[in-house]
């Protein structure tokens, strides 16, 4: 068996989490079935499965991928820009509303699974620190309203967050989201 | 065979409602299996589905009945007292947990089956009027922000109540979200 280095693995590992991101997105988690991760990925399951245990952990690292991506927009533009941004999705792309669509039917699954729910709290930790962080600057500089706690205000753009993915997930209408944004964002900043 | 009365008609189908709420709040939408319903309700799977078409049906005519009564809460004290109930309910009661996990399991279905989707629409309009209608009589009597439309603060009003149950659905604690509540209504009233 030739050796593999730890560059050829992380680069096939990397491939992987593409085309899987992509077949979640397409299909949702349910509808992404291991015949689809194959076609998506051009190999088999059990290449696949060798670099990831299974089709939960394949899902959870493009998650921990994605939360890592946002995480960044988040420190860099705010929550409320990471919320923008999946409005103009959602009204753009077929895949955007297979990814809300996954996040819906990941919700279901936190509430019965606790050790998928352990693993999924890690990802929003993450990002609840960076909306957190964020804050804390924008306090800091004097744009923040100051009458209210940081932590409070970092639970109110997490809610308008959730909201936002629900609304979209189901498939309703944009309606006046993107005003609503605006309230959301005013919401946080000094009058 | 007896003549049954629209009254009797109309009581026994109370009656069916009643259990079968019970019945999808313990167990959500999927694990209110028809066996659990002739339990809960007393009666044959026969008897439930003369009055009420199929297990969906049933599902809608409890959700109607909901939506009425959310319809006069909303009226009456607005959509943040409805949501203050659901976050003092969810951390007091499973069937909570149960009934919002049926709004949960609710979201997907909407994606996928239009019909269902036309008629769980017709739920959230009314629940959407009542809110837009609370919110004028409060802009004419001069305490909400005038600077946004009306229609804006409703959706706003909106975003936060499905950002509510889904933090709630998905089990998570409730953390600051009562304060959370309080920057909600503070972001639609005159400053």
């Amino acid at each position: 068996m030739p050796r593999v280095s730890q560059d050829q693995l992380e680069a096939r590992r990397h491939e992987i989490l593409g085309a899987a991101r992509g077949c979640f997105a397409r299909y949702g988690y349910e509808g992404a079935t291991v015949r689809r991760l194959e076609e998506a990925t051009g190999l088999s399951r059990g290449a696949i499965f060798h670099h990831f245990r299974d089709k939960e952990s394949l899902f959870l690292a493009v998650a921990e991928d994605d939360a890592a991506a946002m995480v960044e927009t988040v420190g860099r533009h705010g929550l409320v820009q990471v919320m923008r941004d999946l409005l103009d999705r959602a009204g753009a792309s077929n895949d955007t509303a297979g990814w809300l669509g996954s996040q819906l039917e990941v919700s279901r699954r936190l509430r019965t699974d606790p050790e998928f729910a352990k693993r999924w709290a890690e990802r929003s930790a993450a990002i609840a620190s960076a909306t957190r962080e964020r804050l804390e600057r924008q306090r800091e500089a004097g744009v923040l309203r100051d009458d209210v706690p940081v932590e409070v205000l970092t639970q109110f753009l997490e809610l308008a967050y959730d909201g936002l993915v629900l609304h979209l997930a189901t498939g309703r209408p944009a309606g006046e989201l993107s005003r609503v944004l605006d309230v959301v964002e005013g919401a946080v900043r000094r009058a």
